[in-house]
């Protein structure tokens, strides 16, 4: 009898209405495929917990939620009482670099009953991962101001890429393209710009490449990649990148493919050793916060996701195909997408979609 | 008799195919408009100087072009013979530095004739400029590498932002806004996740808004900002950045609007110490260098923004009309934009239509 252990945390905003019902879809999968799922609610890691507590998280949290099997993460961030630097870094961005889930694996997927932005798109069409560094990178702690409150002001961030850090990602990056059926990978660079780090990066990249001659590969730099994702999205297949440019990726990937809304995440520690988070790639969105209206295929998707990493396989492909029966029937979907459901009624219908 | 004296600079690839034609239009202005231009080739700032002399300029470069109104560049960068950092951190980027050119002006205009690859777009819908701080930020030249070739190796590159450097750029950005209809500055940011620079940018922005109670202002995360570049650029208007959020901007939004083949850009010292320099958002494209075809519009574009920037305003927006005109013809439209016209016979056909 399989028995999975979830740290369910659902944050901030919207992520205290998607997290209850990508919890109902886990549950139906697990009735439906076999397994058992012990669930546990945690508070913490939310601006709310922060007004209580003056701080993120608890001081233990690593042992409260380090033995769980997965944690299943909302969003976090409600800017007008907690800076977001300050309840991101003392959170989500911690839980990454603390359990070394060093990969951010995001797909981008053109659905069926989603309308792209982009003229003349059919599902099919789009169909790519960004694979982004998640522990390093431009996303540094190191650095700080000097002269504050004068004219000589200024502040100084480091960006800092290891030999280590850089490696992993890419062999994780290569793999996926050499088990995929285009074999392409593309690597998302600025070296004739950031001239110290990408350079190295760009080396890395084609050291890495040595190892896999079946993969085709190449590389942009990401002024020029963005552009590409606008007008040749159906030419990526693994796209490859920094934290900094795999996060601006990531969103526009999703953007092209018709919503950010319906985007999945998984942060990965491949090895085991700490938890792997999964959320989706939108924010607690406090604009629409505690209205019912948000939707749910993000966290569901995510839910997707972390049953896969779980060795759930055959449960999260389904529950992948009842988000695309849901979202091919125009009166189940939510109203960003010009439907009429709810988030409840959404999620209520990828469950029953389930069987 | 108003002169004007050009430093003319084709650098690499199709930069010495259109920089050509676009001095054919200048010429074409200065006859219609009654003013004088004095056009002194330079060679260096390119990868054939390079072969020849192992750098990618003299020594004297900076007394050579110091003294002149403006530079008239056309693209640098040829991979194959020398790395990408090397021969931009050796011309262009050193020209932007030394000549202080801090204001990367790159307007975002959807024309007609040009086909968007977003869904249901006309001319008139997309009109936007990015401001792109052009000195300091990501583009770092301090950093280093430790550990080189062993399994403790890293690269560290800093990224720096002065007050005076933020202050000027993001008054330049507020002028602009105040200057226009809309009145409305966007900021882009990333202060959750670049924990340290980021915020301070925020700060800046802040504190100079108040100096325009008459703009409204706005600020995204460059994440979803692209994402809203794609599925909302209607709600732009002046959209301020950092160097390297500014230079990824200013690629997407001309991709947004069709094509990057006909974007332009001044790279301006608004106090007048230092020449300004002109060139098109595209790089030097090896691949379809040396066969005549490339689009020579964001090459004459660029002119126009030299004209305006030396005074003579007239003339400047008669060539954008002029390039209007061309671009609603389909015949006169170059292969890029399924015309059958060549560089040359494009660039004629604005000079023609300058009358
Ligand atoms: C060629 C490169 C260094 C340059 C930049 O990154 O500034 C280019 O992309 C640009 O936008 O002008
Ligand atoms: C909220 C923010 C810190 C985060 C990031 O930049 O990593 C988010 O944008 C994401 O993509 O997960």
């Amino acid at each position: 009898n399989r028995v999975h252990r979830i740290a369910v945390i659902p944050g901030d905003g919207i992520g205290k209405e998607t997290v209850p019902e990508g919890v109902r879809v886990l549950e139906a999968a697990a009735k439906r495929f076999g397994f058992q799922l012990q669930l546990d609610d945690f508070d913490f890691a939310s601006c709310d917990y922060y007004a209580r507590h003056g701080r993120m998280m608890p001081e233990d949290w690593k042992e409260r939620i380090g033995k769980h099997d997965a944690i299943f993460f909302g969003a976090v961030g409600w800017p007008d009482t907690v800076p977001d630097h300050v309840s991101l870094w003392g959170s989500l961005i911690l839980f990454r670099r603390e359990f070394d889930q060093y990969v951010n694996l995001r797909p981008c997927k053109l659905m069926p009953g989603v309308p792209s932005p982009l003229a003349g798109r059919k599902p099919g069409d789009i169909d790519f991962y960004v694979v982004r560094e998640n522990t390093e990178g431009e996303y540094s702690s190191v650095g700080g101001r000097m002269f504050p409150g004068t004219d000589r002001e200024f502040v100084i961030q480091e960006s800092i890429f290891t030999r280590h850090g850089t490696d992993r990602i890419l062999k994780f990056a290569f793999d996926l393209a050499q088990k995929r059926e285009k074999k392409h990978l593309t690597s998302a660079t600025k070296s004739n710009g950031i001239a110290i780090t990408m350079p190295y990066w760009d080396e890395r990249v084609a050291e890495m490449a040595k190892a896999y001659p079946d993969v085709r590969w190449d590389k942009y730099h990401i002024d020029i990649l963005t552009a590409h994702f606008v007008q040749n999205p159906d030419r990526f297949d693994v796209v490859v990148a920094s934290n900094l440019f795999g996060d601006i990726l990531s969103d526009l990937g999703p953007a092209c493919t018709g919503t950010i809304a319906i985007a999945p995440s998984g942060n990965i520690n491949p090895e085991r050793t700490f938890p792997s988070l999964f959320e989706p790639v939108h924010g607690s969105a406090p604009d629409i916060a505690g209205k019912g209206i948000a939707n749910p295929i993000g966290q569901i998707w995510s839910a997707a996701m972390m049953l896969e990493h779980l060795g759930e396989v055959e449960a999260g492909r389904a529950i992948v195909k009842a988000i695309e029966t849901v979202l091919s029937e125009p009166k189940l979907r939510t109203g960003d997408l010009k439907g009429p459901a709810n988030t409840v009624t959404c999620a209520k219908a990828v469950a029953d979609a389930l069987g």
